[in-house]
């Protein structure tokens, strides 16, 4: 890993310097671990306790004020800075152009000269791989796929036939995009399979992470929006179109035809009953199952879910049900409306 | 994609041709985004405002009656008959007989002449390849494997040592069949794995969704019944033996020796709690926690999950809990019973 | 499959054969299921009545006094005598050892000469496979990778740089290990990625099920501790520290930065809303969801989990709520304090 002086970290941060510009910091540590070559960051008030205990050569923060005699990289908003300073020390990995001798490239296919196809990766044929774009070790890319400038798809990644990412998209190892979706009918002799012909289009600077799956429409294009960060193990379910810069947290799922607005925040584990629709900015809180449609903006909670307010004072008298109930049987009694022996 | 006439269509969907049985239809889209030369479908009356308004060339729908002027096929049931129509567009992709020259097949495994093997697939010693039988793209099959005829495993899927697939068995990218069920017992000197030495049996006609994962039984078989549907990024665990033509929705999950009977349907994040038998024609709604047996032909609900009408009820009564509890307490004020501190 | 005397079994599980020594076994089965060539185990009395109606040649019991005429291996503890009986029938799998011819292993890896690396694997720079390590078909490992002695990895599991597993780490096919987490800032233009420059450690003994994932730390290290047992498709987020000898059953879901102590019990489908702290012990129920941090040695179920016994009591009530409310508004209407309408 290189080394660079506090003042070009702060350069890249857009801080400004308090103290010694000169020291090198050769990375990014948390408080409590970095050491005297390693800059640290203050997130916000709370922590400033743990950034005075800690041996950090230099402090990211919003002032130096509260760092007398501290080496400070003041920025406006540390958490976003951080990021900058991260990208110095550790650069997104670049495509290495080139196709590796054991990856498969059906000769129908288009991979761009400046994109990375990896060992044993194959690559079906139509398929376009665009500028940049990385497809890691053991990554099987289907038919008529599209993967737009600097996609980057980790190990083990299958894209079925026809699925389209746009640019900049992520997809974590493992990650199944397209597969069938859950379709079927009664028929005279059993379940029938419906053919799910559809396809699944994934927005630019999307992120998916590990093992997630994204099934492909019956008919036509399951959606996710452009921004949109999608965790591990989640589901999106057949015909789903999911908005613009949202987050679907671990283990969340969607089932099939469930429309997401944009910004929406699905907590981890939360699930929506498929063929209903959830506003814009809207939040579920982590393991709520969505029965019915939400209005825009509305933080709901619970199973089914319901405004997370409202929830919380139910819940609240949820524990003290026992106490409660027992009131009632005794004032029942003693109004002679029912007889003690269950209290 | 091939053309086919309405005529055409309409013979092999087994439907009456009311309008222009010459039109030629390049594809099935929904009734949404269908042109004129395509084909949609009317799945009840609900759908016949969509209907009259779309832009489609035929309709499949029930009665021509409501569509005057349009070209329709009539048929019994649409969403059945659709099917057919897609079979028609969209023929199931068949086997490419033969082994690829990257795959790896042990000398002692026997892969039938009219099956694929794609490229970078292994496949262990004893194991055998049914007819038609598609393996794709980086399939690891273990030792001792019998997949059935035109069973069909997409790329990724990894079946330990011992799996048995039955006919038509189709398996989607990244399922984990067989791994070791989650066996320990405590010993003198900590956690002691139990060795998982049975297998996991799937019968006819199952399709497992991708990233799933069913685990091998402890000394015995895992099953999972003919017909039997399971969605994506559901767990089996060990000794659990399913019944036939149910549906397991996604993230659905089983623990160990799990007895599930047929017809039964867990909607999507249910869990079960293991050792417990779920009867025959059982219903468990989305999210839904099953602590005990449960008997047949049962819809239940929540966790713990009971009645769904019973909980239905009760959580009528959790949402007006508030209020509820605050008169319990003016009531038991009023009676002396408690003091008003907190009301 | 070879075949062991009576004898031979006892000596190995360190029982005291009562009847026939030199029957030959030929394996271990369930008490419905085992033949007179077969071993059999009683965990417990309530196994007693299915143990006498067993055909097993033999049984591992506590005592024989139960089954008279019975050849029995009497143990103290059946469940854990029979686990060295089945290591005698069906030793763990050892390394073959070498590296495949289509393996891709950088220059810059170590292999230890003992350790094997099957069809397809890629091992990056700077590597080390320890003795007797087992990567098996299609594994990638990053670079920077550890692999301890006898460590085991399945077919298909990927290893991102810089994921270290200690001695006898086990991990089941399709498991991603050091994947991004998920950790983004708002920025002006948009949400803003945390590059994720941490890593993973897994200790000694642990196993891990099929299509788990464990996030990279985002600067410094997610770690499990030793002989902690983590089911199929677990989400571990970034930055999580989970204790020594847990459980993590399957489909569970940590959030980022959940402090797990030792001995912690999740059921299924548990989830933890991350930035807080598990004590040492808690045991949670199947499909709980933690809010908070939680003590020492504390049983907890519901979402928001809270003590078990508490829950039990309020889901009574719950239960009963409809009539509970019932009961207050006739109450209430009687007292004056409400109308009769609602009942």
């Amino acid at each position: 890993m290189s080394s660079f002086t506090v003042a070009e970290v702060a350069a890249r941060c857009g801080g400004r310097v308090a103290g010694d510009g000169k020291l090198r910091l050769s990375g990014v540590r948390a408080l409590e671990w970095a050491g005297p070559e390693e800059l640290a960051f203050v997130a916000d008030r709370k922590n400033e306790p743990k950034a005075l205990a800690s041996r950090a050569g230099a402090l990211l923060a919003r002032s130096a004020a509260a760092f007398p005699g501290r080496t400070v990289i003041e920025v406006p908003d540390p958490a976003l800075a951080v990021v900058a300073a991260l990208e110095l020390f550790h650069p997104r990995r670049e495509a290495r152009p080139g196709i590796h001798g054991t990856a498969i490239v059906d000769p129908g296919a288009l991979v761009d000269a400046s994109a990375e196809v990896g060992p044993y990766a194959v690559v079906g044929d139509g398929s376009r791989v665009g500028p940049r774009a990385i497809v890691e070790a053991h990554v099987v890319v289907g038919r008529g796929c599209v993967l737009g400038e600097d996609a980057w798809l980790h190990p083990h990644v299958v894209l079925y036939d026809g699925v389209t990412l746009g640019a900049r998209v992520e997809v974590h190892a493992g990650v199944v995009l397209g597969a069938d979706g859950f379709g079927y009918v009664p028929g005279p002799k059993g379940i029938v399979k419906v053919p799910q012909v559809g396809t699944v289009a994934i927005g630019d600077d999307v992120e998916i992470g590990a093992n997630s799956c994204i099934d492909r429409a019956a008919l036509e294009t399951t959606r996710i929006g452009a921004g949109t960060k999608v965790d591990d193990l989640v589901m999106v379910g057949h015909n789903c179109i999911v908005g613009t810069n949202g987050f679907l947290c671990g283990q969340a799922g969607l089932a099939g035809s469930t429309i997401v607005g944009d910004g929406v925040m699905l907590g981890g584990q939360v699930g929506s009953a498929g063929h209903l629709t959830i506003g814009n900015g809207v939040k579920a809180e982590a393991q709520s199952g969505i029965p019915s449609d939400v209005p825009d903006g509305a933080i709901i909670h619970g199973t089914p879910a319901f405004d997370y307010r409202e929830h919380h004072r139910s819940f609240v008298e949820f524990r003290r049900l026992p106490e409660t109930a027992r009131l009632v049987r005794m004032l029942a009694e003693k109004a002679g409306l029912r007889k003690g022996e269950d209290r």
